[in-house]
């Protein structure tokens, strides 16, 4: 998905939030800002949301010298979808079909964005992404790829919401590799954090060596983009894999919910909306 | 009040709102962003947030073409608050003190900003201001002010609100001047829109000579300046003029809806505040 202009004050408060969570004295926070400015200003044609993002935050590394700024609230997000897995494990027992509850299950766990929400929220979110139709449903579509599928490279987004990522990976049959960040960057999930829950016990664990809360197979390492290229069956969770890989061609489908005007402007669908849609056909 | 880095991504986005407004092609709209990064790059020191703003939307003017994007915006705000003109006057016909009511319903009708709310929500404002404790209560010294004052300079904000001012004058013993902006900037009301309700029949109407969406009184013509330095009473409405004159020594009352954190944050109340502030003494 392109940049849109109404990404860059989005960018700019982000980098704000960012630069807040890492603790930044003033005049660093103004430096951060600045350097955003400059980055925003000689932007690549082409250069994808979470792109700018990548650079942004790791502007907000290289001033405030802190290497996780959202530390704490992925530890806080994580905390709390472990907390929710028994529930979790009982609304899939009782369901009529396991695969598609756990399905409907992960993409509720992308709501934990930027930091916990009080319980009542998230257990309201995940009421409604359990009953409310998708938006867009390519659901029967990813059933025939599964069906006909070796394996599954899943491509993972929010700490926390790895958690309920886990659950509809042990529903499936397939074997899973699912893949992190190269390293902390926003809220997105790590090898660390991966490993903090077991997940490494349920699917293989890789990292695609790119700092970016996204996926731009261009900056991963090798093995990633032989994974990728090779793949039979790619599930990509949440925007930044949206943003980043919607317009590649790959056996890809998008589990996510939107939480974003111009996301949902891009797939024509409004905020709120729970989707699974196919990428561009190969 | 001081430009806070919280500022930047919101002077961005009413920029790119101001730019639809006044329907920007596509590339005229990414250059009305390049142009403010540029403001926001190099601003000087001490810049107040519609100093910035004042700068931001020249720039839309100067691309589109388009001298008063919000025109529609401020008919349809002016439109609704002239409906509920017989409804104000029975309230505060039959309120125990006409004086304070009218002045709840001024900072009431602060609410209409950035176009027009649906009329419940508008009435809820209203509701809610009419019977909330102000965040900041000034109002004491202000009947202080009112009792030993000869006249009252009055520095309007918005279209629409601006019919509220108007019943607030109506309640008024001492003369008024009420002041308009210099020409048309975001959605801040003019000497056109003042003379379209007949605010001119109720009080002398002057603008100040800036487009600024506040009072920076070095930008405004002689004549306010010298309105400014004499006066021994000025209310000023709303946010814009807060962030202009909260620094500035003079016989000044604030009284506004608190709609923004940062200000929120600068005076000490939480959005939703109802403040009456007197300013820094003389």
């Amino acid at each position: 998905m392109q940049t849109y202009i109404d990404c860059y004050p989005c960018v700019l408060r982000q980098v704000i939030e960012a630069a807040r969570m890492a603790n930044a004295s003033p005049s660093q926070a103004r430096k951060i800002v600045q350097e955003t400015l400059d980055i925003l200003k000689s932007l690549p044609e082409g250069a994808t949301p979470p792109a700018i993002g990548s650079q942004a935050h790791r502007t907000v590394r290289e001033i405030t010298g802190n290497q996780d700024p959202y530390a704490e609230v992925k530890r806080e997000a994580t905390e709390k979808a472990l907390s929710m897995l028994p529930q979790l494990h009982k609304i899939i027992d009782s369901s009529q079909d396991h695969l598609e509850t756990a399905i409907r299950l992960s993409i509720a766990g992308n709501i934990m964005d930027f930091g916990p929400n009080p319980d009542y929220d998230l257990w309201e979110v995940i009421e409604a992404v359990l009953h409310q139709d998708f938006a867009v449903n390519d659901l029967p579509k990813l059933y025939e790829y599964l069906g006909r599928s070796q394996s599954i490279l899943f491509l993972g987004d929010n700490a926390g919401e790895h958690v309920f990522d886990k659950v509809l990976i042990e529903q499936l049959t397939l074997p899973v590799t699912y893949v992190v960040r190269g390293g902390p960057v926003l809220n997105d999930v790590t090898m660390a954090d991966a490993v903090a829950i077991g997940l490494d016990q349920t699917a293989e664990v890789m990292d695609n060596g790119a700092r970016v809360p996204g996926t731009i197979v261009s900056m991963c390492n090798p093995k990633f983009q032989e994974r990728f290229r090779t793949a039979d069956l790619i599930l990509a969770k949440g925007m930044g894999n949206y943003e980043t890989l919607s317009e590649v061609q790959a056996p890809i489908f998008f589990l996510l919910q939107v939480k974003c005007p111009i996301i949902g402007a891009d797939i024509g669908v409004p905020v709120g909306s729970t989707v699974i849609k196919k990428g561009l056909d190969t």
